[in-house]
């Protein structure tokens, strides 16, 4: 039996005996070794490069290794059979992979900007954000031999007259440490917990200094998941995060990790991915950040599609990728934070924004609930450009929504020099037509060098390049000069920065791979817009606002999507873009319990089309997946 | 430091490095090895002997080890010193303790006719034999791409129609599972819950052949728990069972368990003795039997003293034993088999039959509900002879109680020959006054040689021994004969058995170290009903009917039972024996939700006396540490 060393960089060492043959990526994945793998290991995405020191590996030649890699010992780790004893070096993702990952909700002035606003926008609709939460300072008089009423009546009693309540649910989780607390505190003790009309749910017990209540708002999307903590009494955000979905390694799109989570151990490999290896973390920083304890956090609500409610609660997806392509649950009441082991209140309720279908999920309706949508007379076009793109087109009176697979793009993944709209990130681009110079917009503040390009970025590059005429409706490259650069296989690369321009000293490019992952990113969600006004039979002129959400980056040109062939060609003033919505719905429903019910009600109210099995819709694909589209007469102001 | 090993008898070698001078039962508890230590280290009990086999321990003498023993190597655990690496022999108490130990409750004809005429009296009295749970197979029509509704509201909708309830909670247990359970059986399934009014809560889905839905009623007392396995749509018995507390080896009486947990870890031990070690192997039996998966008990009902109950649930028990003795809980609603990690559905209600007071646990109140004395006109008095001693007094209109520690000798603990009341107990005794020749009755079928001796025959066998003249009033011997026998240091004892005549080859008798360990607790009992009839300021005339409940045995002699002092001189037919009445309390609260209930009244209605700090109850006790007590004039029948 051969034995593997993966040589962790910056790490340690991980050792594991395995069988002549196997696939060194699955290996690696069985010694927890964190490998980016987007593709899921079918060697289309050269991202799981690794570097063989010793020993023999079987492999075949692929377009992402060129021939000096190669000798340099360079693999695709998924395209490799270990032949004999090895060891491997496996390159820090963590650093790349979170850096290209980095928070970017929320992250600067114009992100908070968008969600205050989204948030008015709630508040002028009529939604109070009020909560049941209560945190209260109880006394009690110290039990004598004259008083020797037991523990859990004696609080239960305060409780009553306190609060002014019938009924006090004191659960396992709080009669366990009442004893103690009681007595460490001298009967003087702060109680937490919810209030509904005349019965308290008391969810925890605490030295009367430790009074803070907090709820935990998650927006998990396939490739990154944020998240903030909210004071349940003010409403103010204590603290933000964000990180790249651990899951990743089982693959870049739901479909993947479906497939993933089907095989012996899966369920509880990418559970434990999202919740141990991604969650996890990222709650005890905010908690630390905001200087309070777990068990403060008494609600969370999570905003995710339907994969991810499933992958997150551990409930066998397979039903929604196979035909007839069935979720197991849209909405599930009473599901606890004690259930999934989340670092929170035991007790706390884990809020999930209900699906709606297959594929479109509680990150749709949280999203849909804080755009306001639903509540207007003006038909309302809303679109989610996550790697799935989720279209919801409707007012008061009806909401129809689908959805399509977009990839990674639109959040910077698979494009070479991709990374989410935050510091570094090249998020507007102009190019001169004649001398093929490039002017670019970076976030973050003056000086501040290219590391990567975001979404919007992108966007521009393309609709610069076509303009320019510098890559045809294809995305191939058809103008020669200084920036424009080919490699040894021929596939060209337009410069934008050279590598003494950049932050990280390497070449910022656009190559035609990345370009082509893009053209179909947009012309995956331009069909799905496409079918979904035919299924009303509705023209585009039909649409009265456009609400563009998503880690797309704030400074997203609509011209130049329009001219692109992304969205549709409507006036530029109906454009809106509302950030992260699934993160503003999930504050929302976190802070109050009115857009929790609404949240529900959204659901229940929307028609989910499956694009999957609709006629046409793989002809309306392929048409979109040009620049602008096989028809350019529904792009009018792109072709003057 | 050195290092411990200890080879246990019949089993494996345990390694342990401590601190020189270390204590060796300390270690052994450290070290999960089992030490039977009834009197938890003091040394008082004699039973935590271990072979030295090599290496320096220092010790003291004891009059537990004799001169060759010693010399063979034998000490006592509790009184041993670590000085070097040892090597350290200890023999198998699970073999002996769980002989002496095993099952009793409704092992025989007479225990479970006994049992019967209880159930049948709570029947009488008007109690229903009815419960809410439900056991049904539901089938669905299986989803198509035009039914794509989601598992969770298709199984909740067919529930609806199938139960006529309006709202149905289904749980992140039965979620978990839903998909694949649906899918294996193709959409028809058994469903098991609880149906209350228009509210159906799921607990099981399961293949539909899988229809069990089964109860659980525990007593947990402090020596001996028992347990039985209700079928709960008929009430049948399933499967039943016993073993000894695992928390013994922390101590025998409640009073040293509560020290014991708290020290540091110390409620973990005492919770995983009782859970992982005692309940968590039986409940595994009881299903094996049954036939039955684990996840098919919906319900489970406990009756134990207050320090059980804390111990138990991992409640902080310290308060219970200091002043001003407070409990921390009475009652607890909304505790689930989840958690307390019971191999049982994790959504079954663990009830627990509410405490009294520091010393009047819900064993005494299940016992009451047993017993229907809450029910009668008739002055009653309730008697439940275990570890601790509980007395109850009253009738429909007031129940007043108390408890006092006799000990485990009622159930043959602290008693060289003790043993509980099953196969080869002795369970009733004459003497001959003139040759002091014993005639025995023995538990089991003709021909069963005597193995010890239970509760109740030491009761018959004291008083023969002090009719015949063989034992003064305090229980020494004073008449010399064949069968009475001494020891190196003058100790006396009577010879039952022969070495020929037992079923084990050892000599059964009964010497004066029994016979005090017995006579104090009888006295502690005496005393306790004594004072308690004080408290209400009635004499003993007033009682109208005396009810002794306990793993005492069913062959107790009334007679003889009043004759030393240990029951209040009334008419012979007043007496009545109920047997184990907290199973029988526990088993009316698992099959009725009406028990339930009223279980919950009777201990509301139940005043509780603490005799600990009541004045009088010292100098009582002290009193009836005789035969049959200082003032002979209470029994005048046993003076005749």
């Amino acid at each position: 039996m051969p034995n593997v060393i993966f040589q962790i960089e910056g790490g340690n060492e991980v050792n594991i005996a395995c069988q002549t043959g196997d696939n060194l990526l699955e290996l690696a994945r069985r010694a927890n070794v964190a490998i980016d793998a987007p593709c899921s290991g079918n060697g289309s995405c050269g991202k799981c490069r690794v570097k063989l020191i010793s020993g023999e590996i079987e492999t075949f030649p692929s377009r992402h290794i060129s021939e000096e890699e190669y000798e340099a010992g360079w693999r695709l780790s998924c395209n490799c059979k270990v032949l004999t004893d090895c060891t491997v070096f496996v390159p820090d993702i963590a650093s790349a992979y979170q850096s290209r990952m980095k928070t970017a909700d929320l992250s600067s002035p114009k992100e908070i900007a968008i969600f205050e606003d989204a948030k008015a926008n709630m508040i002028g609709g009529g939604i109070e954000f009020k909560n049941h939460f209560v945190t209260t300072v109880i006394e009690m008089a110290e039990p004598t031999l004259d008083d020797t009423m037991p523990d859990a009546e004696r609080f239960t009693w305060a409780i009553q007259s306190a609060l002014g309540v019938e009924k006090v649910d004191v659960p396992f989780f709080v009669m366990k440490k009442l004893a103690s607390t009681l007595r460490e505190n001298r009967f003087t003790v702060c109680v937490k917990g919810e209030k509904k009309g005349e019965s308290f749910l008391c969810m925890d017990v605490c030295a009367p200094d430790d009074a803070a209540i907090v709820g935990c708002a998650i927006d998990i999307g396939t490739t990154t998941v944020t998240m903030v903590l909210v004071d349940l009494t003010s409403g103010k955000i204590l603290a933000k995060g964000s990180s790249g979905n651990g899951q990743i390694r089982y693959g870049a799109d739901v479909i993947n990790r479906i497939i993933q989570q089907g095989k012996p151990g899966g369920k509880k490999n990418l559970q434990d991915a999202i919740i141990k290896e991604t969650l996890n973390p990222i709650i005890a920083n905010l908690c630390k950040t905001a200087g309070i304890s777990a068990n403060a956090i008494l609600r969370l609500c999570v905003a995710a599609n339907t994969t991810m409610n499933h992958l997150f609660v551990g409930v066998d997806a397979e039903p929604v990728r196979m035909e007839p392509y069935i979720p197991s649950f849209f909405g599930w009441e009473g599901l606890k934070a004690g259930d999934l082991k989340l670092p929170a209140n035991p007790l706390a309720d884990v809020q999930i924004a209900p699906n709606i279908g297959s594929y479109v999920g509680g990150d749709i309706t949280a999203g849909t609930l804080a755009s306001m949508i639903w509540d207007k007379d003006e038909m309302s076009l809303f679109i989610d450009l996550g790697t799935n793109g989720e279209i919801v087109f409707g007012n008061r009176d009806f909401l129809m929504s689908c959805a399509c697979s977009a990839g990674p793009a639109f959040e910077g993944g698979d494009i070479s020099c991709g990374m989410r709209a935050t510091d570094g990130a090249v998020e507007a681009c102009v190019i001169d037509k004649e001398t093929m110079e490039p002017t670019l917009t970076i976030v973050g503040d003056a000086g501040q060098k290219p590391v990567g390009i975001c979404g919007s970025g992108i966007i521009d590059i393309i609709a610069e390049l076509f303009r320019c005429g510098i890559i045809n409706a294809k995305g191939l490259f058809v103008r020669e000069g200084d920036r424009v650069k080919r490699d040894e296989h021929g596939m060209g690369r337009y410069v934008l920065a050279w590598e003494n321009e950049s932050e990280t000293g390497r070449e910022i490019a656009i190559n035609e791979v990345d370009i082509d992952n893009f053209i179909r990113a947009k012309g995956a969600i331009f069909s799905a817009i496409d079918i979904l006004l035919q299924s009303v039979d509705m023209p585009v002129e039909a649409i009265d606002k456009v609400y563009v959400a998503g880690g797309i980056g704030s400074g997203i040109n609509m011209r130049n999507a329009v001219r692109i062939g992304m969205l549709p060609d409507v006036e530029l003033e109906k454009f809106c873009y509302i950030g992260n919505s699934s993160l503003t719905g999930a504050y929302a429903m976190v802070m109050s319990d009115q857009a929790n019910a609404k949240c529900a009600e959204v659901g229940a109210n929307m028609t989910y089309l499956e694009l999957s099995t609709y006629p046409g819709y793989m002809d309306a694909f392929v048409a979109a997946c040009f620049l602008p589209h096989t028809d350019s007469s529904l792009f009018p102001s792109a072709m003057e």
